[in-house]
């Protein structure tokens, strides 16, 4: 078991703290800052009601280099209009200022409610007190700010040789609801030392996403305030690590693997889930196919809630997969719950059912449902629709 | 108030009756007879994986005219392979024996549990008394043969005018959970004295259903049942409905206007549900935008969770609206709850909070999302996520 004292990167300094947002005295404002100005990449909500942090960042990863990164929980400073790209330009300047670096070098991100105004002056006179507090072992510290209705943090942690160089990588998470489609109501940020061009990190960041954060779903829902980031300060002091380069498949590796921990973490923690639920559709003709099938039973709320249930009632999976107009032979489909096969030649498959409540009762399942038609596949993580979820979300109020 | 005696419709008679296959002692086997073969059309779910008396409907409905409606409720006898279409070939022919008419002219339905066989003993020795208990005034028995988690009957009447005479239409309809896209886990059957042709029946209907069963949504999922049958014997004598004829337009006013009042019935009585939300969107580029935003907020659980706590969490709205990939203009697009305004100009409107709180309590709710992009719009009716929808889904079992 990994202590807080594994969570640090050479070079990265963390911290998080109380600023009043948060009635209940919980941290929520957090700062990430790198020790030299570190290569960077960012991937975004594509929702068209974008907020203002997200407006700001997409223009400043631009550079591909970040100094810093300043998030803040409890207020999501989305559909403020100007004035909420103003109110997170000041948070940025006040970072900036008390970190004495260059003001575009400041990433800034926001989660939490819709529609209302930054407290400004909370998190601005915070900051001198954040900025004090930075330390090696603050990424806990900094994870506790950004969480929303998370109920255990994100961490995960890995290190690897690159060349005769051991790289670190740090990503921390906040999720929760609205998981998919890509991405979820989601803050991600990745700190490693490792050296990397800037458009090798870019398109390897990006292509570690499409197999972590956005191969998952709570609730098909899709925020404003989308944001992950990585930023690499290249203090390992490896090779540098670029497009053809030999060592690139090792880091991806690496970044993927460091995603896809992170992702299944925040399904776990999706609202109100008690089941972590992995949708394989196999034999597809395309992939687009596979994902979209995949996804039609992650979100079906039938399917959510029979695993809630823990009825393996395969009639909703076959049924919510054939119902996307896509064009699936109905006797060649078979439906598999671990290796107990349900359905198949166009009829349930019984006799297996103690196996079958068995398999049930367990917090992670895994199904996968083969086509028949091709040889694509889509995997897709979802969560359970529980009681918890409508509570949570009928009473997180505006 | 319209008793059980309004519901009769010149040359229609039914029944309902308690086979066994429900447990509670429920009716669960429903039959309508026209006294003389109906010009007919009909509507099926497009789910690839369709149940088998939809495929047998599906054949025969193609010869324009049927004479009697058998339908069971408890099993879908869908996801049953050959044996479930020769069991329901088995209930057909039981029903055309009985009534001593063409099998061919027997359509057959089942709604219920999926990838069940039907227990055929129970129908098929049901079938006699079935037959000897039709009378006029057996409509809302036949309701009650095919309701499943339906909390109340939906049955609809309309007597209108064509040209001297009088027609009348009646409709029963079950629904509950899976509706949309494209009607329910939902049987519906149209009952009309009205002589009508063929070919105008069938546009005419599936224009209706365009506007109304078509237009709804619970929770996104899509049964492997869906069916809506009309059935029209032409007792009331009047001219015959045809393309072109000017008593087109008020036969297809009386029909739509019952599909609706029998959808939004559905929505009512979504499982689960404790409100009715109408969402339209406005000032769309195309049809096919404002549908599928239409649905997004629809279905969006965020949003439907929202509703069930009474927030009026314009947020979930908008961010659901915008997570299509339609590109919408943040700064136009306006959103309403009645007449209240909560978004505009990119950002939200406070002051009337006491307004929008009483909004909120209503049982039926309005929301217009105006895009500020073209002229054209559509109207989804759903109903809110709450506790008892999970708790339904969660423990009807297979």
């Amino acid at each position: 078991m990994q202590t807080s004292d594994d969570y640090r990167v050479p070079g990265f300094l963390a911290n998080g703290i109380h600023t009043g947002i948060k009635t209940d005295g919980g941290r929520d404002l957090a700062l990430i800052y790198s020790a030299r100005p570190a290569t960077a990449a960012g991937v975004f909500t594509t929702n068209c009601f974008k907020a203002a942090p997200v407006l700001i960042d997409q223009e400043r990863i631009l550079s591909g280099m970040a100094h810093a990164v300043i998030a803040n929980s409890g207020v999501a400073n989305a559909a403020t209009g100007p004035e909420g790209v103003a109110d997170a330009l000041a948070v940025s300047r006040a970072a900036s200022a008390e970190l004495g670096i260059a003001d575009e070098t400041v990433l800034v991100a926001s989660t939490g409610v819709i529609g209302h105004r930054l407290p400004l002056r909370k998190i601005t006179g915070g900051v001198k007190k954040l900025v004090a507090g930075l330390h090696a072992g603050g990424i806990p510290d900094a994870e506790a700010g950004i969480m929303t209705t998370d109920r255990f943090p994100k961490i995960a942690y890995r290190k690897g040789g690159i060349g005769t160089k051991e790289v670190t990588l740090c990503g921390i998470a906040k999720g929760a609801g609205m998981i998919q489609p890509n991405m979820a109501t989601m803050l991600a940020f990745i700190m490693t030392d490792a050296a990397i061009a800037r458009d090798a990190l870019d398109r390897i960041f990006r292509r570690s996403i499409a197999g972590s954060f956005n191969a998952i779903s709570v609730d098909g829902c899709m925020s404003t305030n989308d944001t992950a980031v990585i930023l690499a300060n290249g203090l390992a002091g490896n090779p540098e690590i670029k497009r053809g380069s030999r060592y690139l498949g090792r880091f991806w590796e690496l970044l993927s693997d460091l995603l896809s921990e992170l992702a299944r973490a925040l399904v776990r923690d999706g609202e109100g889930a008690t089941k972590v639920i992995e949708i394989t559709v196999t034999e597809a003709k395309t992939h687009r196919d596979a994902q979209r099938i995949a996804y039609a039973v992650a979100n079906s709320n039938l399917v959510k809630t029979a695993f809630f249930g823990e009825d393996p009632n395969w009639g909703r999976i076959i049924s919510a997969a054939g119902s996307l107009g896509i064009d699936l032979p109905a006797d060649r489909v078979c439906l598999f719950l671990e290796d107990v096969p349900l359905f198949a030649v166009g009829k349930g498959i019984g006799g297996r059912e103690e196996e079958l409540s068995g398999i049930m009762k367990r917090p992670e399942i895994r199904m996968r449902l083969a086509l028949g038609m091709g040889c694509r596949s889509w995997t897709v993580c979802t969560s359970d629709l529980t009681f918890d979820y409508v509570k949570i979300n009928a009473h997180y109020h505006t």
